[in-house]
């Protein structure tokens, strides 16, 4: 068997490797466009950054010891420029020389990846302004600031997506003043507002600039410097601008030979991750591939499931229907500073288009045993069917063991799991790890007592509504006097959890309560003991001042 | 209703919190007949060690504010000495005054923890000889050490388990010499030899020695110091003895008011977690209850378990049979000094003890991208059923993200998961966290290479046993020639894994041949490249020469 694999990076190599290792015989010969192969492509910023030093290190193989590893036919600089499926062959354009010739397969992967969204506005082609998807990218940029950082050296970065922010820290970290300019009304959208709150403001603590809620409109050159235009009235002169508004699945070459696109704009696959062509395969970010929570398709641009993907499509590839692929729930990650923000299903925006009922738990947990050294809490939020449990999504941000808290909910999400799943989670404990109720524990604690009508929870937002609509109810803070001081909710009464058997005479039991606490425990047990002393509707603050010193409108010093 | 809880630490502090959230009008008297509830139990050994310097910080709650908050009679320093069941009543001794006396009870729970393991052998009263399971024992060892510390002193601790390495630690910490004798062929028994091996290498390059296969034999005083017996030649003088053999746990009054007592010696109880007596519930260290896997009753002695325990026996106790419990996995780490280890599910020597059919695969990933710094390899060990590939058991050593495999893999462990559902997990990846193959995908790759026939394994003891009898077979090398340089295994031969094409010739294919590589996963590339090339028996080592290294008997230097 011939096969032909377009796209040497992540899924491409991963699949070249898994088909040589199930089939010796087997007749390789991968097709990349650009110089490298197999290249460590989530590096990049970091590069950029000098936490990665080496330029070598982001090279995993070789073109040359890929291909003697794996006896493949590594051809870097070779573009294919189209695909004959009814001879089966490709057309390819050697990039050294301008060479076109042609290539036959007896089954094909297409792997090309993703690429970066450019807009057509006006100045778009002015120098300096970059995107950062590949190796040249990264070495233009890194160039420019060789080249051209001096004391006061300004880069905005337009997009405040996981790349986006990890391109702030690392311009950052070597000496730009960054700024972050986003056209939704926060950065990180995958996450929710309550916990891209945080990230949004530990940037602006570490004294990088956010612009939320303005859309880039173009790009100009003043007096010698780079501007960037927004539909803001302010103009933003910078010495570099980064574009990072996204990514779109490569299809020219699947539209080329008129392989189907599926409605979210990626090659269609089917559970086999075969194209609508038999003899053509696709992986990576190029595919889309119905959502295990949504059943829609989507494409989700991540490196993990790439990875997955290739395995399984190698092995489909040679043994036919072998093994499925079962979708990703799109568990993505960044480091951003000293904080790591994750996330995995969906958040309120997509569970809102998608007609998903949800309900909403924030909790402040400490990353393990609170009497260990170092531990600022994680702030979890989780994300709800109210009807089932069943786990719609999870965003947590913390300082340590965030990403452990995210990679156990996205394997229960994956699984149609549920909070009592969570709840019955088992971990390891010891104080420097964690406590002996897990973060993950905890929020399925808190969504159990939701549901099985223990407490009644309002939201933030949904306080500050009936703030604003001038709603009459009470609003009780049960933290101890010296917390209370320290600022507090509107016109919030302080009546400490501790004491309120005694002095919850003065509060009337049938009027509409609500109560809160630093992170929503004590709000819960003074709830119990009202809603079991007779009063008729008590709410619980989700996330407590916590979340809402972040978030909310009503703060009182 | 009136409830009794007996015992105030973590399963009876955290089921009387649950209990008085879910029915405001209980009743609660918990009886501790120590002085403290609801303190920090598995932080002891870091106060010892002066992480945790302030000693307040292992206080959760005091029995005032705790009774202050859930509204409960909290009684320290009264031991219930007699449950009569007919009538009810526990008889009470007030440890302050002498008096006893009695109290009634509706419904019970049972939560008294364990004691540890004192074997009665000569000299076990003399002073300083400690075991730490309570804040007082932890008084008395940070009292001597503060009194008595001095240049060269030294302490011996008998029991290599998790406890006595946290404790080997800590008291390393604060300057002594610590030895650490262990009955068993080495520490950490939870763990398989490969496993434990890069534990116990570790404590000895920290300058803590050990010496395993050693069996107490007593205690004796010799011009004015303490010194250890064992079942060795040496004896061991010392200022310090922390006995930490074990725990057993603690029926004496469920044996007192005729209980039943299960086959490993715990009390026992139903999915419920309700005794032999309809009226009393039983949570913790105490309770025998089955193993997932194993389906036989076992005692785990972890916190976590205790507090899960504790939230559903609560509930069943006001609603009865509203809650399953589902059972612990053993799940448990712990942090030896710059190493983390971890363990979930059952070892080797259980499996074996259980006539269970297992396979093994070790793996060596990195943490995160090789390429972001600070990745010292995770050392990983799975059990696994070669039939079903069910998972049965996994352990990690590492500097970082131990924790993290050890719960996914725990998580799988309990819901009957397999390898494929490892391959299959999604992960959040970035750099800093993780490689887009996670170490858990990883680990199930490999196991089902070998349960699809594309790998047969060799392990590091089977390999020594072939060397051992003399046994006529190829040893292939497969790694680099400088690799091979710097040690290699008894008689190999180097053959390069990507000149292996071209080099094979110089080998027999009709001979049963080893190869391995640092890993192990050049070691599979060879062997698929040898097995698709007409060699008939050729299996790769385990864990590759990274294992080999640690406890292979044929090193050639």
């Amino acid at each position: 068997m011939k096969y032909i694999i377009i796209g040497g990076v992540a899924g491409g190599a991963s699949a070249a490797a898994r088909l040589k290792r199930i089939q010796e015989d087997a007749e390789i010969v991968i097709f990349e466009k650009g110089e490298y192969i197999s290249y460590a492509n989530c590096g990049l910023p970091y590069y950029i950054g000098n936490t990665i030093e080496d330029r070598k290190k982001l090279f995993v193989q070789t073109p040359v010891s890929f291909g003697n590893r794996y006896d493949a036919d590594v051809r870097t600089l070779n573009e294919v420029t189209a695909i004959d499926r009814e001879r089966k062959v490709v057309k390819v354009k050697n990039l050294r020389n301008g060479k076109e010739y042609e290539e036959s397969y007896d089954c094909l992967l297409l792997s090309p990846g993703a690429v970066p969204v450019v807009p057509n506005l006006p100045g778009i082609d002015l120098p300096h302004i970059y995107t950062l998807r590949n190796v040249p990218d990264c070495d233009q940029i890194k160039q420019r600031a060789i080249e051209q950082l001096k004391e006061g050296a300004s880069a905005v970065i337009i997009g405040g997506g996981f790349i986006g922010l990890e391109m702030a820290e690392n311009l950052h970290r070597i000496g730009y003043q960054v700024t972050v300019i986003e056209k939704a009304p926060h950065v990180l959208t995958p996450l929710d507002w309550p916990m891209a709150a945080i990230v949004q403001q530990h940037l602006v603590d570490k004294g990088v600039r956010v612009v939320p809620n303005t859309a880039l409109k173009g790009f100009q050159y003043r007096e010698g410097r780079l501007e960037v235009l927004t539909d803001g009235t302010e103009i933003f002169p910078c010495d570099m601008a980064i574009l990072s508004i996204g990514v779109r699945p490569n299809t020219e070459l699947a539209l080329q030979c008129g392989l189907q696109i599926g409605e979210s704009g990626g090659v269609q696959v089917d559970e086999y991750l075969r194209t609508s062509d038999e003899h053509i395969y696709a992986v990576g970010d190029a595919i889309e591939f119905p959502h295990p929570v949504t059943g829609k398709p989507y494409c989700n641009f991540l490196a993990g499931p790439a990875n997955a993907q290739a395995r399984i499509a190698a092995m489909n590839m040679v043994y036919p229907e072998s093994v499925r692929y079962n979708g990703s729930v799109a568990t993505a990650i960044a480091k951003v500073f000293e904080l790591t923000a994750g996330a995995t299903g969906l958040n309120e925006q997509r569970l809102r288009q998608e007609g998903i009922p949800f309900q909403t738990v924030i909790t402040h947990p400490a990353p393990h045993a609170t009497y260990y050294p170092g531990g600022e809490p994680i702030h979890l939020k989780l994300n709800f069917d109210p009807e089932t449990g069943r786990i719609l999504g999870a965003q947590a941000v913390g300082k340590k063991n965030v990403d452990k808290q995210i990679d156990i909910i996205s394997l229960l999400l994956k699984h149609q799991g549920t909070i009592y799943d969570m709840i019955n989670s088992e971990h390891a404990y010891a104080p420097p790890y964690g406590s002996a109720k897990s973060p993950v524990m905890f929020a399925g604690m808190v969504a159990e007592n939701i549901m099985a009508g223990l407490m009644k929870p309002v939201q933030v937002e949904e306080l500050d509504a009936m703030i604003d609509r001038g709603e009459e109810f009470q609003l009780v803070d049960v933290r101890e006097i010296q917390e209370f001081k320290t600022g507090t909710i509107a016109n919030a009464e302080n009546y400490p959890v501790d004491e309120l058997r005694e002095l919850m005479e003065d509060l009337d039991p049938e009027k509409k309560t609500v109560v809160f606490c630093e992170v929503g425990l004590r709000g819960y047990v003074a709830a119990r003991i009202l809603m079991q002393s007779g009063f008729t509707e008590i709410y619980n603050l989700i996330g407590g001042m916590k979340t809402y010193r972040l978030i909310g409108k009503h703060n009182r010093g």
